[in-house]
């Protein structure tokens, strides 16, 4: 091990394997997780180490043949899809793995398929003897769903729905496992029964042979090309050009279309609504607090083993986590580490209590649920996209590498910004949900608990007196949620007066979506502050990890008012000098941190085959890793046919004889 | 042309073409260049068309093509590097070109050598006889120049320097053109003669033999591997293992080894530093600032092409671009494309001003000039690498793709942040200048006319009655100019105290290196605020020209408010009421510009071969043309391998017999 670097871990002040089993709730979870991460990592099949020399098509067999792989060694070593090892098994993979649509598939069929319907089809899916896809947004439509353009016409004839494209940005367009793999989709199609539209539902078609593949007649479908990422993925396009499916192929739990067209619906949709909306709670974790955390642990131990410059003159080169600037860089995304980690078993959480709710036919959470899992989403998947992108750039050069491994990690988890809801679009869902509690809360209506908060404004100025004053929770979480009321109640005051100054509501809606999104990340950035201050109150003193905790949690929130000092200081609540003793003890507590920056780190206990980065291994030695791992890219393979070719006849200057 | 865009272009507040003009620096100057952008689009040689499908390999292959044609393309059109042509050949190119290190590699022999090696090795470089490489940073040391650790021992008996890599770290790494092509390179080593050392020297070292191009004798050179961009260069690898250099392969204009071994110090290096200036100044439009443009050109057609939702219910889905959230995204980097625009004009003009007076042997202006380069590299390649990536992401999942275009610009300006001075040291390097005029502006004593202002140190508030004062330049100058100041000032306040209260002078500089950033970048901003109301002053009034730069001008200033508020409410300067009606005309504005937005990118005239888009082309038939451009990838060439290997064994249940 570096030196630099085993000096970092000898003066942690609280046990890492402690804080390592307290993230994974409990130290039997690690040894599950450990276990299972072994388990991948030993095989071969499941390497990763080539993956930054691939082309798409390389990247593309290889998810498959993992995929493939997976199932066998699934069987292998006893795990199943209801066993505590299941959910360690994408994160040892990272990810890295294909038909991840297949189960979108067949969660549909399971949530909006009849009980003959999942009868029918689930048992193929869980067999493997057709594989799923999930054919919903188009060329020309991806969040507004009612203006889908792919039709589906009931022939009364024949029973069937024939499904066609009725246009180019009709056409499918991002499915994953579509574009080469796929043999069936759930297609989302406007259903048309004697020339009336119900609306969007969804249908299994069939795409390409059980036999030998061939795409199906009627059927055009291919893959998209390459993306800034997600190059494992055959994101596919699909055109169906008269595709008749029978009847029975409608996913028909909440509507049904009888023999003689009759359109009957049935039932609860809501729950579907609930479906989208956990969804985007379990991408947090894995597609999001996850890759923050590597890249975290990269940047990290590299600027421990990196020198540059001197602190002091006459003295060795300095490690560069030594300058303010570069703690200042990677510190407060370390504590957003912790605190997403904290609101998403909070999140986890509102929705296990929400589920049980609607199993008892309660759906009264659901609008709190919808808000709450947009309005995280937005937030969490924005912050750490931009985290991750800053632990990139502070590891200068060498960050760029792509063998660091923080290019690929941004460039992935910048997508989750504009899957599963475009992060501008969701925050406004959750700005119309506070606005309208906000309304209800002026009025003296009952509030959902989270935001009861909003009924309580109160005028007052913050109380702190000096710098250390800061690092009371209560001081900072009652800034936190002054700053939140105030901006959603101005802008539902803007609203209002807007309306009452004749201009129409949507028009009025529209005028004031900047201050909405606005207002949406303030109420999540205050449930995160206070989450994070609940979360380390409940810790056990014991083992330092309280007191540590309690740095990081100070560390988000001062960090948080240092960077949006305008929201705070606008209304007076916190003056300029109080923004002054803010700035001083968020300085102060980048040098406290910095001092447990690596055994921070090491607590998310990632190996250095999940890190995949020459920057980042458990040991430091990022200048061999660099070196060696550079020699096997394919540039240096060969010598390159550019040579004969054109640097050749340069040189000799026999160019003008060719 | 989809009549969606066609509708912006008729409704244009001012003339596009006579805004090009402006932009190129005259009609005559827009006529040249659509001529050197016309030879080279229309000939295929240079057609980035496959960009997106091409492996690493593939890519270097293609630059080097390109280098080497555009040898015979010169001579052809006869467009010489002294010419009015030579300027627009890169950008025409879009940058994706080899060789480009190889001119480094000739202006360091310009700069450095002695008349002898200039007339050695410049006609060989001129006419490519070797191919030239710059070495200088190591897998180990970047920013810190003095730190490099490659040494060059003089033996006196054989009159020779012997280079060498002592360790790992002093590999060399990263440079251009070396992994691959380079025959000849520019190798920084420590000068060390009787044990003695005497710090960096530059030095020619020949890397591949000129016959068949194999490595030479104690040469270790390669490739470094994949990045996150740049894969047509060949950024490489160098170790020396006792390579011995004649004596007159140093470069010995400003110092000399003389044959028993005296070292000699001739002249001034101040001219070096000047070097290093320029090429910060220059790198600004092709690589930061145009890379803006085409961002913005490609994400406003795309918005106004893209419908989605619905702004009044029953009406047709709204152009995206009507939504104020879209607008609030693209039309602040609109605006600043501008804004930097008109700023780079002012530092050629600066540094043709400092050329001018070093050339006369006067350098009082170069610590100015250094300052300046620093700043304003490291806040224009922040700004558009943030802006870029904004832009991405407003064109939601079509962004994403690399058909887009986004991707690669992004990860391409990226690298700006890092390269020819890491951001962070180049602002802490216009901080020490400011830091520096304030004390000897606040002592009385005369600084450079740049930061007079810094000395003029008004307290009052900002005098702003209502939202239209904030369109008055002066209003906001006047407020950008007090945060300067105020931050400029509270800092040095800040370092005195540390430094009164005993910590000693660099610790308490590493102690406030935080908020001199902050100060270096709100100097940066201010003067940018400041030059672009000055221009606007200046536009003829004709053309409706002068009117919309108003406006992107005030648009600029109010953004930087808005996004900025903390600095300006934080000593009362500006109120609470006071950022609200900037908000206001900030929001009103939008709406403004919005009308005029296609025209605004339409000037820039970039060609659709040069935007190399599916969503910006001029036309405006985007899912028409990343339909048929995806059917061209190497995803879609052949049925999968993985069919027969993984997917038929699985579907056939015949797994367990492979």
């Amino acid at each position: 091990v570096n030196p630099d670097l085993a000096g970092e871990r000898q003066t942690a002040s609280f046990s890492v394997e402690k804080l390592t089993a307290q993230l994974d709730g409990g130290a039997e979870h690690t040894r599950i997780r450990r276990a299972v991460v072994e388990a991948i990592e030993c095989d071969p099949v499941f390497s990763r180490e080539d993956q930054y020399f691939q082309s798409q098509n390389e990247r593309y067999e290889a998810a498959v043949r993992k995929a493939v792989h997976l199932q066998k060694k699934m069987h292998e070593m006893g795990w199943t899809e209801s066993g505590p090892e299941f959910k360690y098994i994408y994160r040892a993979l990272s990810g890295d793995v294909a038909f991840l649509l297949h189960r979108i598939f067949m969660r549909s069929i399971s949530v909006l398929g009849s009980d003959k319907q999942v009868a029918k089809w689930i048992p193929l899916a869980t067999q493997f003897r057709l594989i799923g896809s999930y054919a919903q947004t188009e060329l020309g439509h991806g969040t507004y769903l009612q203006g889908l353009e792919t039709t589906a016409v009931f022939d009364t004839t024949t029973q069937e729905f024939i499904l066609n494209t009725p246009k180019i940005s009709a056409m499918k367009w991002w499915p994953g496992d579509m574009g080469r793999s796929a043999t069936h989709t759930v297609a989302f199609a406007q259903l048309y029964i004697h020339e009336k539209c119900y609306g969007v539902h969804p249908f299994i078609v069939q795409i390409r042979s059980l036999q030998d593949h061939s795409l199906c007649p009627g059927i055009i479908a291919g893959d998209i090309g390459p993306k800034m990422n997600f190059e494992h993925i055959d994101n596919g396009y699909l055109m169906l050009q008269n595709v008749r499916v029978p009847r029975e192929n409608m996913l028909n739990k909440f509507c049904e279309v009888q023999p003689d067209g009759t359109y009957v619906r049935r039932g609860s949709q809501k729950i579907n609504y609930f479906t989208m909306t956990t969804v985007r709670i379990s991408l947090i974790s894995d597609e999001v607090i996850i890759p923050l955390m590597k890249a975290c642990t990269i940047a990290i131990r590299y600027s421990v083993v990196r020198r540059q410059s001197k602190l002091k003159p006459g003295e060795q080169e300095a490690k560069i986590l030594d300058y303010q600037t570069q703690q200042e860089k990677l510190l407060p995304p370390l504590a957003a580490t912790y605190a997403f980690h904290f609101i998403n078993d909070y999140l986890q959480e509102l929705f296990n209590r929400g589920y049980q709710e609607i199993q008892r036919k309660n759906f009264d959470m659901l609008p709190e649920l919808h808000a709450f899992s947009s309005g995280f989403k937005a937030m969490v998947t924005q912050y750490c996209t931009s985290a991750v992108e800053i632990c990139l750039r502070a590891c200068g050069g060498h960050g760029y590498s792509l063998l660091s491994g923080l290019p690929s990690l941004y460039t992935k988890i910048l997508a989750s910004c504009i899957y599963e809801g475009e992060n501008t679009i969701l925050l406004l869902q959750t700005a119309r949900f506070l606005i309208k509690c906000f309304m209800a809360a002026s009025a003296g209506q009952p509030v959902p608990p989270s935001v009861t908060y909003l009924a309580a404004v109160k005028p007052g100025k913050c109380p702190a007196k000096n710098k250390l004053d800061f690092l009371c929770p209560d001081i900072y979480t009652e800034a936190y949620q002054h700053m939140a009321v105030r901006l959603v109640s101005s802008t539902a005051a803007k609203l209002q007066d807007l309306v009452q100054s004749g201009v129409k509501k949507h028009d009025a809606w529209n005028q004031c979506t900047v201050q909405l999104a606005q207002a949406a990340k303030a109420h999540c950035h205050y449930i995160t502050v206070k989450n994070f201050a609940e979360t380390v109150e409940k810790l056990e003193t014991k083992a330092g990890i309280q007191k540590i905790m309690k740095h990081l949690c100070d560390l988000f929130a001062l960090h948080g008012m240092f960077s949006n000092a305008g929201v705070f200081l606008h209304d007076g609540y916190v003056s300029g000098a109080q923004m002054d003793m803010v700035t001083a003890s968020y300085l102060d507590l980048l040098a406290v941190i910095r001092k447990d920056a690596v055994p921070l780190v090491d607590a998310f206990d990632f190996t250095d085959k999940s890190l995949n980065s020459a920057l980042g291994s458990y040991d430091g030695q990022v200048y061999q890793r660099l070196y060696e791992w550079a020699q096997k890219s394919p540039t240096n393979k060969q010598m390159s046919p550019a040579y004969e070719r054109y640097l050749k006849p340069l040189l000799h200057n026999t160019l003008s004889k060719l």
